[in-house]
């Protein structure tokens, strides 16, 4: 079982690296193209990649919004990695071969 | 059966509570920071938390915005764990050594 | 392989009935408490329910406030039963017992 | 092993094809029926099609909310068809005759 533990381990921190990564490319962009404070930038990378969306706290620039459209297809690129890693870890029989010879 | 269904049952439970702490921190939260009456306090957690994410229904303060950020985190970590703990119990063969010996 | 597929297909028309279901209270609601015609009151229940959320397109009443947590809480509630369907079916061995004897 | 990877590399193939084709179909109708310029369009397709959902960038007309739940409904299918796929195939046995004999 410690395989499949340390597995899930190591899925997790690859996860959250990933997500620390996005966020600070989101707020860094957000206070350079928009010239925002820093929790305000943070606030918009947080609602942008959670999907959350509460609106733009102010009207975006083209350069922003184009910004916020890449934002937004790397943060689904990830998500969608994340899964496809998960169901091909399901479909490739190796938590079977562990289980079956535990 | 009767196990998975028990299990089942008190992961349903805990999803249940952990929910309703998260909108009871969300509501009180946006009351004291935001001064916002019940009915809108409890209008922005159900927003935030279900990522409808319909607007700020007043311009938040930058503590607002630090407090919200913590809710999206919180909330998806949450979500996270939940999603991890299906899967871990899935991996775990916990299931299998239920159904071979029913 | 029948039995499995009659099961799908079972599953998506209740999904598709709740989903019509719940676009009609949401739509109803929106035209009786703001008064809205059919088609904003439409994109209403279809933005809510979506969880896209782009905004109140105008400025909501208290009882339309209200109307929406409802609307999203029951919206959620039935994603997490029809979840907790899939799972619930996943772990029963259902779907190994039709394999196994096919 | 190289029948699973094969199969998920072309679930993957159809899905960004997918996704391109709701984004172009998205991109278009936002030009057409708003006169919104390329950049503009394409974020509000992007916007609605992740459910980020910022807000309308500008008012849209009742015909522009027509084709929006139009957009959102196709990408809501699309989602669900995707997912009643990788179920189908996980309840069909494919990856254990596959998996049995490799
Ligand atoms: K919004
Ligand atoms: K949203």
């Amino acid at each position: 079982k410690s395989d499949v533990q340390q597995r899930a381990v190591r899925q997790l921190l690859i996860s959250i690296t990933v997500i620390i990564f996005l966020l600070v490319i989101g707020t860094e962009g957000y206070r350079w193209i928009e010239d925002m404070d820093f929790i305000n930038a943070l606030y918009m990378a947080v609602i942008t990649l959670s999907t959350v969306g509460f609106g733009e706290i102010k009207t975006l620039s083209p350069e922003g919004r184009l910004f916020t459209i890449g934002l937004i297809v790397g943060g689904g690129g990830l998500a969608a990695y994340t899964l496809s890693t998960i169901i091909s870890y399901l479909f490739s029989g190796e938590w079977r071969a562990h289980w079956e010879y535990q």
